[in-house]
């Protein structure tokens, strides 16, 4: 929907010192503009607007587009407009190739009392014809205003496309070509019809002249409009000297009636005659929303809204929301019933989107996602690998974390379901291999022997669980669940990347107590071994041998390592003490955070050009570490660096590449391991299914379809690979894999101006994450880079995506609405249907819940972590007792199947009564009290004919539907 | 205007399961509800609305008051209240003491066709009187609706306030006991009216029952409403069973109407037979702003704009708006002609306020901005102090500099005209002394003598220029001039704070080059001086004593100082470096900033309740100060403190307390003063008057008005003194003063809910500057207390008042606007009306300016800087030839007077005309078209009566009004 409307304003003075100012600075700026009349110099201000969806406006001073904003109009402009329609000439479906030719048509047309004399005929074509060039334009007439509104091909009304070709001869060349070029054509789509307003006052007219003209078939009419588009409907308007602004009304309203989907479809497209166009304003006319005068500015230029209403829902505004539209359970969790029924149709599925999945990754954004995820997953990966190094004396250490995460990962991205999910190790699987390995070593079993054994059952029970098609269950995972999940997991992301910066404070301990008048006493000396001898069998490579043969006297040129190595010790009040390292690595930390959080939101900040900002925001994490990695060089400090394995053996020299099932062990200890592998189960597919249903939701319009069953048979099969490998086991991370999400997301460009960007979904395919894992494995050739990247600079990074992965919870501003007073609460649609106090209860339940977990996790009990989610699920059900279904729908939106139907059915049933019920009524009233005001500006409508009775009748009808 | 609306909503089920919970959940909380018919048991469902001055609601549930929004009607709801008016009974001025009478009466009006049968009436009046009970209420209707509107006693059209007195006898104790607690009514204005709308659906009409009555005098109608105010009003719709939606609507429509100032006048109470109201109704119809329906979401609720439009400009909306109202010449600045006059009304204006001053101190802000403002004042004297010492050898140091702020701070904010103003020494003063200094040692001049005679000379042409009114001249001032100049001393605020950071970082310098790994090979040692002997001219106290006699083995024993006493020399690595302090220092110095920042902004917040909110933001700078000492001192890290002189003595031993005006000097010294003096004193009378125009701005609403001649007065009788006594001059500081401001800013406590706060004016008073400047005088013995503050705390203090007066600059604005793309720009008004690249080229000049006067004054042209002020508005005139006056009113908005004049006139004359126009011929077609649609309702005017020509008539007088 597209349209102009110009209008010159006239000034009062005569060409003298008080002209408007900026008036004058316009007709300079257009030197064409020649006075024609002598004593009738008049300087012309200048306006012009358009509607593409919504109105924009030059400002005062013609160089500027005002920001798109909603059409507010006077009731009293309507009906200006109305009695325009019902007095003006109507020509539908004239068949005319230029707008010359329309004029014609329209003034020849003007009989009767309403017929022009020749001379008014005359000047008023010359008029016509001659001012509505833009702001190229020249006219003598006091005012004129031209308006001009192009629609664009709605769904609803417009069938063929009109191709540009259809132009005809334009008269006004150059401007064709600056028409051509114009930028602005990108933004209204291909196949669009203006209609052109054009509406003013001139001298000569002692009547007004009014013309509502549709052609027959859209036409070019050259450099009347400012795009090289079609025009299909053309509005002219010119009266004699009146209030100018009331003809610019008149013209906005117009303007305002043909933008509209529905009443342009109504008034303009279908309408046979005049009658028709008539009750096509009223029917426009009732459905306005209005605002009382005394309560709102009309000088106040509303945005457009985030969210139109679709017109067919028009008819039920006055109406009360409904429920929120339950779930229908997603086609990828239906049962087949058959053995592996749902990872064969989850093949299927995804099976034709595989090489899509390749090229739908050539974009620029995916390179920002490889080198975030990247960091992250190497960074998790160096975490994890030492800590399960610790926890199994070295039999995984970091060098086999990178490579099982590596391997288990690109495969997963090759085959997987939902490719978009980054595997990684978990907190719970580090829990138990702490467990199973003190196990096995008080119990002197062999441990990977041991583990192989348990990965195989696991593996197995997990082909059983791909088998009975469990995955269904997921769908009792409501919102109330994946959300404690998430929030859980987005926390012990916070709280570990805290908990890395005070055990790095820790190790670079500051001297509080410092003064800096001691400094002469503070220092740290190397002294020698009570043994007084250099210990020699320690190997110091050649510098230290000729260091070896020399006094005592030479200990203090030692450095700190070489002192220890050769069995001296620190004697001192400083050697304790890190001057300056833990400050930096805060400000690090700190620093990336903040830059990466501001860099994020930079997108919809105003400054600087949008593709400037997406890019900003897309590489925000990058930028961030950049940066700050910038700063760190560049300061020099000896900050902690990354450092990433760069030969390629086991860690623990006792163990090989591959772990051997028999030998170690007694034979029953195969059998045995069933029991431990039910534990592993239910935590991999708890973590395993939470974080698909995470990644999988509606709302982020997954186009190709997820893989639940498909995703486990994956997880399975690896867990074969990464036992008899000896390498750690991997699931699903949730915090990275929303964050990998997060990084692909697509937006719409803006279309029409005013309209907001939409999200389109997200970048679904493989590529990146294959990518990420492949990095991964060659990580170990990447040290030399990868040792300029400080650790707090990670750390940092690690607590912007538990925060953006909390940020994103509904759980979170139910959390902020405990802290905010009632009035001051932002309208959120649960609020406006759920008591507060039913909130806070949900939300202090749903807070138990959590610190519940949260201690679980933080103990032993970690094993037993993933019954406990299964807990989470049997407490939402619990709490069906204490929360109305109305209530849960509202907070919890997903239902269990069974109730959601139940409920559907119900709400269904009701909502249809209503809308017919409702329909009907509002039609009826409608129609009757639009006829009411209709007759007295002279329609003969039968309903309100005889004045009394009737109207009661029409009244009866309103107000006694029953 | 205070009303309220309650609506039961019928539940379709009938007391089954599938009722809606929270309907039920509501019949629950009001246990009074009882069922009356066996089988006709139904759930109520609850809602409640009331306008203030906007529309509230209950929410679902029955709990929460939504938040005050516009009320947002449909056309056709209008339609059908105009329906209920003209088809219903309207008793105006009904005489009656109690709702039960209300009711008789209007029932026994209905005759003819609309009476009621009896068994109806005797119903009808049953469940009138029980239903509208609010939250008690029970009844056995299918669907009540209540809503009841309460006018308040607006200006316009109630002379009369009502005592609470006249309510009549309550039929339910408990609850008017409830209404007199009611924390609600605190926010209704004492006097106001109620309206009470009672609509809903009964089973028993087959007609509906409307009543629409006026009282002849408010009267308490008990429990009916909500809080115990008088009702006027009383709108009843009872309807057999329909959309009960629609019934909702029309009482929404009724309420919107009486809630309207204008309307309600109109349709209310002038009102004197139906037709009256008819025409109100029709009135307020024609005012509506409409907004299309497809572009618009009805359910949207619309927050209530930060103005409103006022009830006389309603007729003008469709009009565009006019150049901003040019400001007059404040009356303070009005010449008298008379010598002294303008010093004579200073005093006149300002004695009546001079008790006030003191009482108007009471609040607990101040002193939140008494510890503010001393803080920096404390900084400023102690960084001023120490630079002015350094420039003139100690002439003037810390202990002069804080005397000399001290008395001259305390004798101005006794006695100036606006005592809200700081003073203290600024840059160009501290400029001229250093010259002076200099100029006075090469020529071997006495200092202070020279300086007195300049001093005396400055006083005398200050008090000229009082005696002449040259104070008038600063109107000529400019926001350019102003903004130019506030924006220069914020930039100095910001790059000195900056800098004092950057000296400290110099005098704590971290070892970049530290490793981890060498900290055996640092130290420092403190090595004997060559002679090897401790030298014994320095008295080291008895501990020194002791060590004095030991070897030279004892020296590595001895601090930094102590070794530097005795003549040794530092040896080592780590002797220039400080570790922590500098990473501690900024850390201190961001928190700080950050730290205010957040809390000043934290008013505008949702969380906590308002009072708590507005306490933080208030005391935003001294938490922020207390929580970084507190972090400070918990680390323990030896960071840089405050340190005031403790001591009460000249800094330079060489001058007394008072300087003697011969003597040291040649006699023609004496009269050649007054050229520097000439310098100096165009120097602090535009320093001087520059802030005082900016801390006089009608932004801020002052009440007690200004003394322009009475400052300058007060200055140059400052001058005596410090110069006699050999202290530094003092001028106003212009962002300290605005700091001073921004901390003693009143805001209004909402009113009616949703209305904005307003921002009330500034606390005038001298209490605060005289408490501010006697704890500084007495700061020689707080110093035990201050030196718990660090430097860098307060530097951030300093960095935040350079931001916040930069951040309030619409030089600024425009700035940003630089980097942003026309579309992403903010509505400013100025951009609606000046073309971007007259707004751009405004900017840069203003930055050209600004960069021009920064490097003046970090050169030693400094002492030109005052008259290069004088230049700004030389240039400000100089713009007038490129920019339009329309563009420059808009840009600039203070002209000087002679072309303002001009400017007003023409804009009134012109305006004049057109509202005059304008009126009558909006007026004309108002009347008209409004006349059109209501004869077809029945109204038979003269003006529609006979349809064709005259309808026409109608038509050329609304468009060819000339």
């Amino acid at each position: 929907r597209i349209g102009n409307c110009e209008v010159w304003d006239k000034e009062r003075g005569k060409g003298t010192a008080q002209c408007d100012t900026h008036a004058a600075a316009l007709v300079w700026a257009y030197p064409s503009v020649l006075p024609l009349g002598g004593s009738d110099v008049n300087f012309l201000a200048f306006s012009f607007c358009r509607w593409i969806k919504f109105e924009e406006k030059v400002e005062d001073g013609g160089e500027r587009w005002s920001k798109p904003h909603i059409t507010v109009l006077s009731l009293h402009s309507l009906f200006e407009l109305r009695m325009c329609i019902k007095k003006g000439t109507v020509l539908l479906d004239l068949e005319a190739h230029s707008f010359k030719q329309i004029v014609e048509k329209a003034m020849a047309v003007q009989t009767g009392e309403r017929s022009l004399r020749p001379e008014v005929r005359k000047k008023l074509m010359s008029v016509l014809l001659r001012s509505p060039r833009h702001h190229t334009t020249q006219s003598h007439l006091r005012v004129v205003a031209e308006f001009s509104t192009a629609c664009c091909r709605g769904e609803c009304w417009l069938g063929a496309s009109l191709a540009l070709g259809h132009l005809g001869p334009s008269p006004g060349c150059s401007f064709v070509s600056l028409q051509q070029s114009n930028q602005f054509k990108k933004k209204i789509p291909a196949g669009a019809e203006v209609s052109n307003i054009l509406v003013g006052e001139v001298d000569f007219l002692d009547k007004p002249f009014i013309a509502f003209i549709r052609l027959q078939k859209a036409v070019g009419l050259g450099a009347l409009t400012e795009v090289a588009f079609p025009s299909r409907f053309v509005f002219i308007l010119l009266g004699p000297r009146a209030k100018s602004k009331a003809y610019h009304e008149i013209g906005r309203a117009v303007a305002t009636v043909l933008s509209d989907e529905v009443s342009s479809h109504r008034v303009a497209h279908q309408a046979e005659d005049r009658e028709d166009l008539i009750a096509g304003i009223d029917e426009f006319l009732d459905e306005l929303t209005v605002l009382p005068p005394g309560k709102w500015d009309p000088t106040i230029r509303i945005p457009p809204p985030k969210c139109l209403p679709s017109p067919h829902k028009r008819y039920q505004r006055a109406r009360t929301q409904h429920a929120p539209a339950t779930q229908h359970v997603s086609e990828e969790l239906q049962r087949t019933g058959r053995l592996f029924g749902g990872l064969i149709k989850d093949v299927q599925r995804k099976a034709p989107w595989y090489w899509s999945d390749f090229y739908d990754a050539l974009n620029i954004q995916c390179f920002s996602a490889i080198l975030y995820i990247y960091l992250a997953t190497v960074t998790n990966a160096i975490t994890f690998g030492g800590m399960l190094g610790d926890a199994t004396d070295n039999m995984q250490g970091v060098l086999e974390s990178f490579l099982g995460t590596a391997i288990a990962g690109a495969v997963f991205c090759l085959f997987a379901g939902q490719p978009l999910t980054i595997l990684s190790s978990t907190g719970p699987v580090l829990v138990f291999e702490r467990l199973l390995f003190s196990f096995s070593k008080d119990y002197s079993l062999d441990y990977l022997e041991f583990r192989l054994w348990i990965g195989l059952w696991v593996a197995f029970f997990g082909l059983i669980l791909v088998a009975t098609e469990a995955s269904y269950l997921v769908q009792y995972f409501t919102r109330f669940t994946e959300e404690g999940f998430c929030a859980l997991i987005s926390f012990i992301f916070i709280y570990d990347a805290i908990k890395k910066m005070l055990i790095l404070a820790d190790s670079f301990p500051v001297n509080w107590n410092y003064k800096i008048n001691d400094v002469t006493l503070y220092g740290c000396i190397c002294n020698a071994s009570d043994t007084g001898r250099i210990q020699p069998e320690k190997n110091l490579g050649p510098s230290w041998t000729s260091l070896s043969s020399t006094t005592s006297a030479n200990w203090s040129l030692l450095t700190k390592t070489e002192c220890l190595q050769v069995g001296g010790h620190l004697v001192g009040n400083s050697c304790n003490y890190v001057p300056d390292i833990t400050f930096m690595a805060f400000i690090l930390f700190l620093g990336t955070f903040l830059c990466s959080m501001m860099l994020k939101r930079f997108k919809t900040s105003h400054y600087f050009p949008t593709p400037l900002r997406k890019l900003a925001s897309d590489f925000s994490i990058i930028l961030a570490i950049l940066i700050f990695c910038g700063i760190d060089s560049l300061l020099g400090l000896e900050t902690p660096k990354l450092v990433v394995p760069s030969e390629f053996k086991p860690t623990n020299p006792q163990r090989g590449w591959v772990v051997f099932p028999f030998g170690a062990n007694p034979w029953w200890i195969c059998l045995a391991s069933a029991v431990p592998a039910i534990l592993v189960i239910i935590l991999i597919f708890m973590d395993q299914q939470i974080t698909a249903v995470i990644l999988n939701r509606k709302e982020y319009r997954l186009q190709k379809g997820a893989g639940f069953h498909l995703d486990l048979f994956c997880v399975s099969l690896l867990m074969v690979f990464t036992s008899v490998t000896g390498l750690p086991w991997y699931v699903s991370a949730t915090v990275i894999s929303l964050a990998h999400m997060d990084s692909l997301k697509k937006e719409s460009m803006t279309s029409a101006p005013g309209e907001q960007p939409k999200f389109l979904g997200i970048r679904e395919q493989r590529l990146t994450g294959l990518v990420v894992f492949i990095l991964t494995g060659v990580s170990v050739f990447l040290a030399p880079v990868l040792k300029y990247i400080p650790m707090p600079v990670l750390y940092g990074v690690f607590l912007y995506m538990g925060v953006a992965a909390l940020s994103s919870l509904q759980f979170l501003d139910r959390i902020q609405l405990l802290l905010m007073p009632a009035k001051h609460q932002p309208d959120f649609i649960y609020l406006r249907h759920v008591p507060l106090r039913r909130v806070h209860l949900f939300t202090l339940i749903q807070m138990l819940c959590l610190a519940a977990l949260w201690v679980l996790k933080s103990t032993v009990a970690a094993i037993i972590f993933p019954v406990m989610l299964l807990a989470l699920v049997g407490i939402r059900k619990a709490m069906e007792c204490i929360f109305s279904r109305q209530d849960l729908s509202w907070l919890d939106d997903i239902m269990p199947e069974k109730d959601r139907k139940e409920e559907e059915e119900k709400l269904q049933g009701s909502q249809e009564k209503e809308e017919s019920d409702g329909e009907e009524v509002s039609k009826r009233g409608k129609s009757c009290v639009l006829q009411m005001w209709l007759c007295g500006s002279g329609r003969h409508s039968s309903c309100c004919g005889g004045q009394g009775p009737s109207l009661l009748t029409c009244w009866r009808s309103i107000l006694m539907a029953t």
